[in-house]
């Protein structure tokens, strides 16, 4: 699938931390910027989110803020 | 101000779309990847946003998806 | 790409309304209830969207809001 | 209260966990597709969220994503 | 309708600036702060939002940040 | 820093509920209005988030609904 989000940037997990219902999990991008991602448990254990997991960030350009 | 925003990431801005009241701008980070941010154009302008400004975009942790 | 997002729900384009750089469409969905969405005209342009057009509806959870 | 938010669709609550200060409940709307909603537990206890519930899921315009 | 987003505080629009599909409104609440919107053209006009206009910000706790 | 959201307002964290991965914090604002957010314990945790804090709400206009 082709998505509208104009960000889809690919990294690797490097850090999951499992919550209750919530999953934080830190990707490094190949610039080596890190990036947060907080997601529902349950997508993280469908996609099989674990270090070392392969991925692509995702973000609407609408939900990027810009600071100077 | 020190922000709870997990990812803030330095960046370059490369292009700027200006709307009627909306802002569309890309920036290239620091290890290449390209991230696209929708602004108003008030706070474009505010900021002065304009192609060669450093920035710094910013995303809280819970706009952030992955793909695998 | 599998994506974290809990909500993937397919539609047909019923309307598109094009701004400077923002673009609305309308989504009928298989069940006959319409979504909303407000995307880049970039990426309205690439996914080639207009009436007719077949297309997933995206929301992450943490972006749904509960009613009662 | 008339919301701005565009999307608003009737749908019955099929599932709820209960985290230790988020909930996801899954809901099911007239046509048979289900919407995933993470709302704070304060909420989800104040509306008295729970299986079979009536709801209404509620979601901004800018923050639904089209995929093709 | 009650709604699960946490925060929904009275104030009264004085400022609107109108684009192609997209609608900016500034809001003063009670307390003398002033808090933007930025919503499509069809919420604003469907709910008449016009200087003067008695409003609620709507706000889901997950999109609020804090700095310090 | 300069931030490109449109809202930026000054308060007092009046309660603090801390999950596994998710915080969430009420802050009153000059004006007297309370204001939740839901931010992660990571930050939470670097900002030092507790009752008495003296804080900066910040929300991104697009993530702000008018009701009336």
């Amino acid at each position: 699938m082709k998505l509208s989000a104009r960000n889809q940037i690919k990294g690797t997990v490097t850090h999951v931390e499992i919550g209750a219902v919530t999953v934080t999990a830190k990707v490094e991008l190949a610039g080596g910027d890190t990036v947060a991602s907080s997601i529902t448990k349950e997508a993280a254990e469908e996609l099989g989110i674990k270090v070392g997991s392969e991925v692509c960030v995702v973000v609407k350009a609408s939900d990027v803020m810009l600071g100077v």
